[in-house]
């Protein structure tokens, strides 16, 4: 069996395939196009049965979801982010803080629907296979939700942005959550105006897209592949691919 | 404008998001079906560059991919697991080690690809824009980049594995990884003979599915709505999407 008709064998049309690649290139962190239109039932429905067919280590399924849309609640979560942006802003330094304070960086109170997704860390137990050796697995696994989530919600034409810039400590009083329960994200999600065709830092300059070819090691940190022919194959069928993206696919 | 008129600008067809769906919902985390097929660079490159358009705190892209071929590496990397897994199975009791120890839990030498996904903690200085308040955020970047590489490689006809019963520290040493790089996710991969229709664990009585609708807290932790029809009418889209599944996809 050739490597060819492998492929030919998958249950993924074209399309179907270019779909999941589309989500992948076009997924946005939103903080500044949001639109008020309430998010349909159904819709959120969906973006949320997308969460929970993540991967969990154990099948633990350890994510909560925890729906905001009360303006006192967000308003109060918006003051946290407000003092630790204060904080996080004074950790640069010169043009780089200048940069920094003009950036929008949450969309707390636009979006319709915040969602703080949590991990339980005692869903299933004080030992779990898959974690007896890796202690996080299950926030990892929670962050998986996340990102399927993210991804049915741009199919969805639903922008999610994550706020990081928060106390989790004071997350936690505000939202109520137990000590066992970690708030592992929390997002602003709603429709949009429009999805950025860049990512907003590196249309702002604050960083670039590195070379997906310079990312790669072979079979030891550093390895270049002691001069194979497969690792330099490879490292041009890289850079083939992040070419092709340019136009917003990955083909 | 309706929600109705919002949903159908969206630029995915129906086809495109149902390829999301699908890949999403028929996902698995694979150790016991690995064909030895060679995977071609073009579809490795693609599937790496998923990986690389994940969200990242502060755009900083923390990840490298280690490439996995050798023989000898993969057969050190398993013999941390047999030490790992032995441990591990220690640590259930009766009946359920039992079932633990008949379960097949990585498919390290039959994959023809190993890949270990690392968060160069230091990629981006010491200062990080997001990272001030969650310094494990560069962490979870790095889980997203996983998630899109599992999705791709779903898309690809490529199985993937997560094998979390391993010593990091081990691992380091096995793989040369310096000390401020974290081995976040040490993967399998290749084409399989199959896909199974449920995960494993699932499949084996270690754990049902929860219910989602379960799952939701509306404004707080513990939050039923309030009784507002709102909450209600969520958890019944929520039932209907979850029951929609049972055929496979998201609708």
């Amino acid at each position: 069996m050739t490597s060819q008709s492998v492929r030919e064998e998958t249950d993924f049309s074209e399309e179907q395939r270019a779909g999941l690649y589309h989500a992948i290139v076009n997924r946005r962190d939103v903080r500044g196009q949001f639109v008020a239109d309430p998010v349909p039932d159904a819709v959120l429905a969906r973006v949320l049965t997308a969460a929970h067919f993540a991967p969990s280590v154990g099948f633990m399924q350890p994510w909560s979801f925890l729906l905001i849309s009360d303006p006192a609640v967000k308003a109060r979560v918006h003051e946290d982010f407000t003092a630790a942006n204060a904080e996080a802003a004074a950790m640069f330094e010169d043009d780089r803080q200048a940069t920094y304070r003009r950036l929008k960086l949450e969309g707390i109170r636009e979006a319709p629907l915040n969602l703080c997704v949590t991990c339980d860390r005692d869903r299933a137990g004080p030992v779990v296979l898959g974690r007896t050796h890796m202690p996080t697995m299950d926030l990892y696994s929670t962050v998986c939700a996340v990102q399927n989530l993210w991804l049915a919600a741009r199919a969805e034409g639903l922008g999610v942005g994550w706020v990081s810039i928060l106390h989790p400590d004071r997350l936690r009083d505000v939202l109520e959550i137990p000590e066992r329960v970690v708030p592992v994200a929390y997002l602003c999600l709603g429709y949009v105006s429009h999805f950025n065709t860049k990512p907003d830092l590196e249309t702002a300059g604050w960083r670039a897209r590195l070379p997906l070819e310079d990312l790669l090691h072979f079979d030891r940190w550093g390895g270049d592949g002691d001069g194979r022919a497969e690792a330099a194959s490879l490292r041009d069928a890289v850079r083939k691919s992040m070419a092709g993206v340019r136009n917003g696919v990955i083909s």
